[in-house]
């Protein structure tokens, strides 16, 4: 995935110093009998896995956990460790994930049914996702007639990056109260429950293992406060063209931004099919030195203009071959993702496959 | 970029017999003497260069339109053919472009003096995206001083979709009275103006050549009438589980959605890493057997949960395995764009690079 992209526009930087370091803040926050798995699903969240996955083996990580069966396999050309696969396991797939030693989250009656006796397994129990997972009632049933015991039992937060709601703690309630229900070897299974949020909000939810995501990527697992995490990722872009657009005229794609005086103007080549959002159109900002320059009309597939004329007097403008910040010290991930109208996740599994890819240590 | 995804969950169909047939309906809109070159940039807006190019080839195209040059290299690879890279000429790239025979569009003053006279390239006249290219009133100027005549003349039309707006006319206008007072020889150079739009509504812009891109994919260039070219992609997605939600139960993250009563729900193996946006969160839907199934709560990054329980009475309930339609004859690309937020040219572009790709003839 990491391809070399001459004279490319756009720079991706990759700190595997900081995602070693954030994987260490996180096992710092459970004890030492706590497993703390990885998960690099979605190509480890955009960051791309053949560069995440080791460099995550080297700062502890011995458990990884994706999306897909396809996405193991790229796990698993990079590592012999444990991999799991949280959409369950397809019909007829059985025998390649036995071969491949990858381990099927187990996410309803048939998944259990299609699962043989010797392919090790986790089940997830579904306390109020109603996305994947096995319906609390059902549990016990299931667990009466199972052919062998899964090596974990997990489930799911819903609202645990919410610092206010309840229902995490309920989710952890019912929980608790199926595990109490199954049969006894069952209730000796470890538990795997907590997501970035809940390592950091729910203790008494850590278990045997913990299962991070966003939060090794930097994104900020506690919204309401400062981000406990280091930036992972920083994106540049330079500057194609400067230009002066005249009051009076119009900017981009429909004519939606109309200048109301003479400003000086820059363009950039990444747009939406680079991961940037057109969402972003009229309202966004990029970075010269610190100052935004605000986004001006529509983002288009490959390029965005930004106005670079309201800078400081101190602050000389960008010229053509300058670049700009989109992600770094002065926009965080989370601060683009909501600027964009979404999230830091959605941010970083969009990135650029454009983009030069520089890995920083 | 087609890697295979073994048991994936998602399959992407590229019907190359239908992107072919589009660029034949388009060259049937122009006299024999006007060239069709292909617009492929953004990995051919998403649908994979090595694909399409050959592709198009094959129905005729002889120029093909990148954004970068790192994407004329990927088109380098599978075709002979002549390549321009519409985001111009980096500093420093003027011997790769001439080593692989790229043609640079020169956007800028910077761009021109940056630029060889041995090296072919194409002159971009700005007359009214103020995004990239040279002010109408600098061309003369810049001309006079050239070191060698370009090959074509460009511009670039920014509301030819729009059926009311005068504005197209303005900017064919500009650059005709733009070219009508350079130096003799510029006045004989072919001119490049028309985008699909452009050509379905502006025969008077088709001049020596026209540059399509959405319309060879399928997306409608005339949104207020019905579509007249063929759909080119399909995309479905396998049920991961079925499950029934009960009364007063949420559904997805942050409980954004509360049943009413009880509901059956199909949980697919797709979300916003797939490139489908959380815009749709709680409004868009996908089919089953031509009727639509509504995304209930959030969109995640690798799942997404549907409502399937208010079919008619003769449609049998999809079940775990089953695959329900996200693009196909039911919802066409430019329809799922609309129920996302956006256009159907975002959509094309984020399309999965997790799914399995079958390519279709």
């Amino acid at each position: 995935m990491i391809a070399p992209a001459p004279h490319s526009p756009t720079r991706i930087t990759l700190d595997t110093a900081a995602l070693q370091e954030n994987y260490k803040r996180l096992t710092a926050h459970v004890p030492a009998s706590c497993q703390v798995a990885a998960v690099v699903k979605a190509n480890a969240y955009g960051l791309g896995v053949e560069v995440a996955v080791p460099a995550l083996e080297q700062a502890g990580a011995r458990f990884f956990y994706v999306a897909h069966f396809s996405e193991a396999l790229a796990v698993r050309a990079v590592t012999g460790c444990p991999i799991a696969v949280l959409g369950g396991l397809p019909q007829g797939a059985a025998a390649d994930y036995k071969h491949h030693k990858i381990i099927p989250v187990l996410n309803s009656p048939e998944d259990i049914a299609a699962c043989p006796a010797d392919l090790p397994a986790i089940w997830h129990i579904d306390t109020g996702m109603n996305r994947l997972g096995l319906r609390t009632e059902d549990v016990a049933t299931l667990a009466s007639r199972a052919k062998s015991l899964p090596l974990l039992m997990m489930t799911h937060f819903a609202s645990s990056d919410d610092a206010v709601s309840p229902f995490t703690a309920e989710q952890i309630r019912r929980f608790d109260a199926c595990i109490a229900g199954l049969p006894k070897p069952f209730q000796l299974i470890p538990h795997s429950i907590c997501n970035s949020s809940g390592v950091l909000r729910h203790p008494e939810a850590h278990r045997q293992q913990i299962r991070p995501g966003i939060a090794l990527y930097g994104g900020n697992p506690t919204p309401e406060a400062a981000n406990p995490m280091r930036p992972v990722v920083e994106i540049t872009t330079k500057i194609l063209q400067v230009r002066t657009g005249k009051a009076g005229e119009t900017v981009g794609y429909n004519q939606t931004e109309t200048l109301a005086a003479d400003t000086q103007l820059a363009t950039i080549g990444l747009g939406y099919a680079d991961g940037f959002f057109r969402s972003g159109s009229g309202r966004a900002h990029l970075y010269w030195r610190g100052f935004p320059c605000k986004i001006m009309g529509r983002v288009s597939m490959d390029l965005i203009t930004v106005a670079i004329g309201s800078l400081p007097p101190t602050c000389p403008p960008p010229q053509q071959g300058d670049w700009l910040e989109i992600i770094g010290p002065h926009q965080s991930v989370d601060h683009l993702g909501a600027s964009l109208g979404t999230i830091s996740y959605e941010v970083l599994t969009s990135l650029s496959h454009r983009a030069e890819r520089i890995i920083g240590i």
